[in-house]
């Protein structure tokens, strides 16, 4: 294991990228922007989908799956979603290849396509475009559907799990007959990503609603979930859009009202992605490496035994084998790491680097004494502890590890909110601190615009049941209502 | 529900295509060749998934995920695999769109890739570029890997399920340090399919080698199961290849054995698709619409209340619920069609259409009788049962019809294996009589070929421990030592 040591305090971008590379999560495949997600950081995302489905399936929802290609009429359709979009398109234009004379593979030319396909990079053109054939009436309302799925938006800029050109998602696209329903749901789905990120993620989130300038090309209001990485930058870990009567007029999906009218149906869409696994990284890990919340690391207890000799190693493993099972029996994922070819100090730093939350060591010595040795990933502390009652005493620090990471992400998160009333402050903070700047703001785009290209710095959100004030604006001086977020984000 | 009722014996296919339809399963997509595959049809796929998924895990498999898109000069490199595949890749060019000046959507000319990339049509050419930077030792091997994914083969003639140009699927890629340990993956994961095709879909399958002919593009040796579906044609429902060496070489993937020398690594890959969905269908449902094996059925159990008044359903609801949760205590799936808006002879109809496996109807006088009217949907046979005890009666009863499912199917399948000594015999048997024929074959891709063009037939498989027999080939009369199995196929 060659753990190249770069410390987030030295290089917080370099930390990150050697983190992901050496606990084995991800790395860059030969397809440009394209990323390889590799068996752990797979199972990571295993436990990410099992809890959201879980989710979904809990608030009424039901999966299926849309074609992968979506013909660039139908792309067209609602302008907006069709312009925020273009510039990250991936184009299919032929259907075959052919072998040529010197037998070499080729794109068949005699094989062009009458209509260019474009690859999803959301699906509300292709599903809504089926929703025409589902929706007559008011009875065939709500349509509540969800979509596990690959996406592609062309990138040139890349970072594992943040930003990659192809990724995976959910995509939740809703169905309403009347839009306080549509809104209804949107905010619960908002609220369902919220949970999510703060009871199984560990990362507090501050929900909110995106300017227009950074609404989904195509809704009417976008909400999203906003979470605070180790570094000070912002991160958005999750929207829910209300998209009103757009795509329904866009693809002419009209139902039949309980009155016997003629209606365009109202939506909602709503996502999160492997992105996820980004934040998961960025909100928790240490110089060691990962540290995982135990409600979403795919091992949560590894035991390494300690033993000199083979006769010590037999007795050892079978203790170690009876721990497992009575930990496995309360439903813990738990490994037990007999490797002959590694030391336990190697082991030690293996789980470390990748963010198992408790160890337990077991050697000779412990046995006689009827012990072991706990050492939690987070805080680091070791205890010796007896045997007897061990699985509930594991359960129990599982369950305090992962209260305790969101405690520390929230007050972490709390400290970096920054009240600020003028201009200096503003370039103080974005200088000398980091985190999120709380100011005033007067609600126009160009500001945003402009403050944006002066610091980089973007309106996270305005927050949910943000308190009306009267101000005046950071950077303009004109009259503002409410305060809302700024920070640099990802 | 309008019903277009055909029934199998009419026209096979066309009702295969209304039960598709009508069952809620699957429709062709405003896009060409693929499909939508609708909740209802998603839910067999998430149980066919998760059992799958676990039957990997318990094989010591992990999940991991590769890119969609292969670059040509990858996709290229393994000739045979390129060559076998070139004529359905779907060909991405491009990676923008731009608005024109009439505020058109066109593909921007600027944004054309330099090199093209494939969607996957099989991902052995990524995964293979991928595993060489992860193999160097045999300390790095086996490798055991599977992925859930979409992948894209150009079809112009589609059926739902069995053949579209996207379709869903999982693809194991391992990777060994000797030719006897993929092999024994190879079949390994053959017997897998098997027990999975058996035990949870109740379709018998016969487990063989694919002919040179039919072999997949790029391996050794390809291993098949071949289910018979109620028309008399036999369907492949998976198939794992030995792959030799020929990926390693392609990709230059080598690794030092314990004895020190460098080595090319040997491969398997193994897969099954959403076609099974379609080999569900088609092996056991009957003119009223499908019949789902209880360990597939999204929904195991219906209840469906049957009332007069307002009164007369609180009574039954409160009983129904009751029951609901007992059964669902015993992990069943349990739905209570509580609707008031349909009757219960049309809600029977429905969950008949659907393929529940078992039916509970619930009135006043069965609740003062203390009994419920149970309904099993492949026999159709209808028992009054004690509401007392219901909860094993009912989960007995589901054992009973997986079994009985299986058996039929099986029965049906034996009965239809025609041993055939003459061409006269097998061309009778082809115009008169449907299913498999066991026949001499004296094991020249020219036979094969020209009885496939005389016939339609094909060598689905040449059985795995088949016996051997002196014999000669019922085309050609040449010497043969072997039977084989043909047959129609989809």
């Amino acid at each position: 294991m060659a753990f190249e040591k770069v410390k987030r305090s030295e290089n917080y971008s370099e930390w990150y990228n050697n983190l992901v590379k050496n606990a084995d999560l991800a790395e860059h495949a030969d397809v440009k922007g394209c990323m390889v997600i590799k068996p752990y950081g797979y199972a990571i995302w295993e436990k990410i989908q099992a809890q959201l489905d879980k989710m979904f399936k809990d608030t009424g929802h039901v999966n299926a799956y849309f074609p992968l290609l979506i013909p660039k009429s139908f792309f067209e359709k609602e302008e907006k979603n069709a312009e925020g979009f273009a510039k990250e398109c991936a184009v299919v234009t032929h259907y075959r290849l052919k072998v040529d004379d010197n037998r070499k593979i080729i794109v068949d030319p005699e094989a062009k396509l009458e209509e260019e396909l474009i690859i999803r990079p959301t699906s509300e053109a292709i599903i809504w475009n089926t929703y025409k054939g589902w929706i007559q009436s008011y009875r065939d309302l709500p349509l509540l559907i969800n979509q596990w799925a690959n996406v592609m938006r062309w990138e040139m800029r890349t970072r594992l799990f943040l930003r990659t050109s192809e990724f995976l998602w959910q995509e939740g696209h809703t169905a309403h007959s009347s839009s306080d329903e549509a809104i209804k749901e949107t905010k619960q789905m908002l609220d369902v990503y919220a949970e999510f990120a703060e009871n199984f993620m560990g990362v507090p989130v501050i929900k909110g609603v995106k300017t227009e300038n950074e609404r989904f090309a195509g809704a009417v209001e976008t909400y999203c979930i906003e979470g605070l990485m180790q570094d000070g930058k912002a991160l958005q870990m999750g929207t829910s859009h209300f998209l009103g009567q757009n795509f329904a007029k866009a693809f002419d999906v009209k139902f039949q009202s309980k009155e016997g009218k003629l209606e365009h149906v109202w939506a909602t869409s709503w996502g999160v992605s492997t992105r996820l696994i980004g934040a998961l990284i960025m909100a928790h890990s240490d110089d060691e490496g990962l540290v995982l919340p135990p409600n979403l690391a795919p091992i949560q207890v590894v035991i390494v035994p300690i033993y000199r000799s083979d006769e010590e190693l037999v007795k050892v493993s079978s203790k170690a084998i009876e721990i497992k099972k009575q930990l496995e029996a309360l439903g813990l994922s738990v490994k037990f790491d007999n490797r002959d070819t590694q030391k336990p100090g190697f082991k030690f730093a293996e789980w470390e680097l990748k963010g198992v939350p408790l160890r337990i060591g077991i050697g000779p010595r412990d046995i006689e004494n009827g012990t072991v040795e706990l050492a939690r990933r987070d805080t680091k502390e070791k205890h010796v502890i007896q045997i007897e009652g061990i699985d509930l005493k594991v359960k129990s620090t599982l369950e305090e590890i992962q209260k305790s990471i969101f405690e520390r992400a929230r007050s972490f998160r709390d400290n970096s909110i920054h009240i600020v009333n003028s201009w200096e402050e503003f370039k103080d903070v974005l200088e000398n601190k980091s985190g999120f700047i709380s100011a005033h703001w007067d609600g126009t785009g160009e500001t945003e615009e402009k403050i944006k290209e002066l610091t980089k710095a973007t309106i996270r959100c305005i927050p949910l049941n943000n308190p009306q004030e009267e101000g005046v604006c950071v950077y303009s001086g004109k009259p503002s209502k409410q305060r809302v977020l700024f920070a640099k984000a990802y």
